[in-house]
C-alpha cells in the first residue's frame, strides 16, 4: 500500500503557499502519495477559537520577513498579496466542486490559484479578476459559478472543514502521516521523517 | 568585533528551553557570543496583545506533541511541567538582578532555573520549592529575596521588557543578529545562518 500525507489547505494563507510549493518534491521523494484536502480556514479558526497571526501585529511584521526567508531558502518566488486576507469560501469550494466532478482540472485549477494569491498580487475576491484567472486556469466561468453553488459541494467543503477540525486541525497548512499531525511549512521536515518511517 | 546573539528569554516558555538548550552549541560554532535578555513574557504579551498559543486549546495539544519531536531530534530531555504555566515575575527579577550584581552566579541559575521547569516538573510558584531550587543553584534565599525587590532590579526587567517590546518581540524565544530579528527555537536555524554571514 502507497504512503499517503493528507494536505489540509487554504489558498489564503501564505504559509500554504510555501507548503503546496515543496510538498510535492517530498512526497516524490518518500515515495508517498498527497491527499490533498480543501478545507475552509475562516471555517477552522471560528471552530477553534484560533486567529490569523497577523491579528498580533507584531507578529504580522515578523511573519512577513520570515517568509521571505523561507522564499529564499526554497528559492520559492513569493509576493505578499496587498488584498491579504481575501476570503476564500468560493475558491476553496471550486477546488472542492472540481476535486468532485472534474478531478483532472483540480491540479491546474490549485496551481493556478496559488500562483494568482501569492505571485501576481491578484484580488480574487473581485468576480472579474477571479473570471480571468479561471481563464488562466481553462475552467469555464459559468460551469464554476455552477460548481461552487451546487448543495454538495458546499456540503463537502463544510464536512472536511468538519473532519479537519475534529481531528485537531486548528490552522494551515496542516498534513496528516496516519493519525501523526503537523502544523505549519516549517513542519515538513517532521512530515518527511513520518514518510520515511 | 565579536559577532553577538541576543537572546530575549523568559523561564516559563517551553520552547524557549529549547532554544536555551541549543543556542551556546550555535554561539560557538559561529565564533559569536550570547547577550542574554531576560524578559518578562506576559509583560510581553499584554503590550502586544499577543497570548500564549495554548490558549487556542487544539494549538496547545498539538505543540505538545510538536515539543517531544523536537525533544527527540535534538537529543534533550524533556518533561511538560504539570504546574504550567507559573508565573516568572520573581524568576526573572532574579535573573536580572544576578545578572546586575551577581553575575558570576548567573549561568548556574539559568541552568538550574530551566532545568527545574523543564525537566524536574518544580512548581517554582510554591515559595518552599523555589527556595530549594534556589539551593540548588548556590543562591542564598534571603540575598535573592533583597535581590528581587530591589527596585532597580524590577526596573531594570521592566525596561528590558519595553524595549523588547519596542524592538518588535511579541513571544519567546527571541533572538537579534543585529537588527534582523528571529522568533521561536524553530528559527535557529536562520539565527546560526545570520551568524555565519
Amino acid at each position: 500500500m502507497m504512503k499517503t500525507v493528507e494536505f489540509f489547505f487554504d489558498f489564503g494563507s501564505p504559509t500554504t503557499y510555501f507548503a503546496y510549493t515543496q510538498l510535492p518534491k517530498i512526497a516524490a521523494e518518500c515515495g508517498a502519495e498527497i491527499v490533498w484536502r480543501p478545507m475552509l480556514l475562516g471555517g477552522v479558526f471560528k471552530a477553534t477559537g484560533n486567529t490569523s497571526p497577523v491579528t498580533v501585529p507584531a507578529k504580522g511584521r515578523w511573519m512577513f520577513e520570515d517568509m521571505a526567508r523561507w522564499a529564499r531558502r526554497y528559492g520559492v518566488p513569493f509576493v505578499m498579496n496587498p488584498h491579504f486576507p481575501i476570503n476564500t469560501l468560493v475558491l476553496m469550494r471550486g477546488a472542492t466542486g472540481l476535486q468532485m466532478r472534474q478531478p483532472d482540472a483540480f491540479a491546474r485549477y490549485c496551481d493556478v490559484v496559488f500562483r494568482a494569491m501569492w505571485l501576481l498580487q491578484r484580488n480574487l475576491g473581485d468576480a472579474v479578476v477571479l473570471a480571468s484567472t479561471l481563464a488562466d486556469a481553462g475552467v469555464n466561468a459559468d460551469a464554476f459559478a455552477a460548481l461552487v453553488a451546487d448543495a454538495e459541494v458546499k456540503a463537502r467543503l463544510a464536512a472536511t472543514t468538519d473532519e479537519a477540525v475534529a481531528r485537531g486541525v486548528f490552522g494551515a497548512p496542516t498534513f496528516f502521516v496516519g493519525d501523526q499531525m503537523f502544523f505549519g511549512q516549517d513542519r515538513l521536515e517532521f512530515v518527511r521523517e513520518a514518510l520515511r518511517a
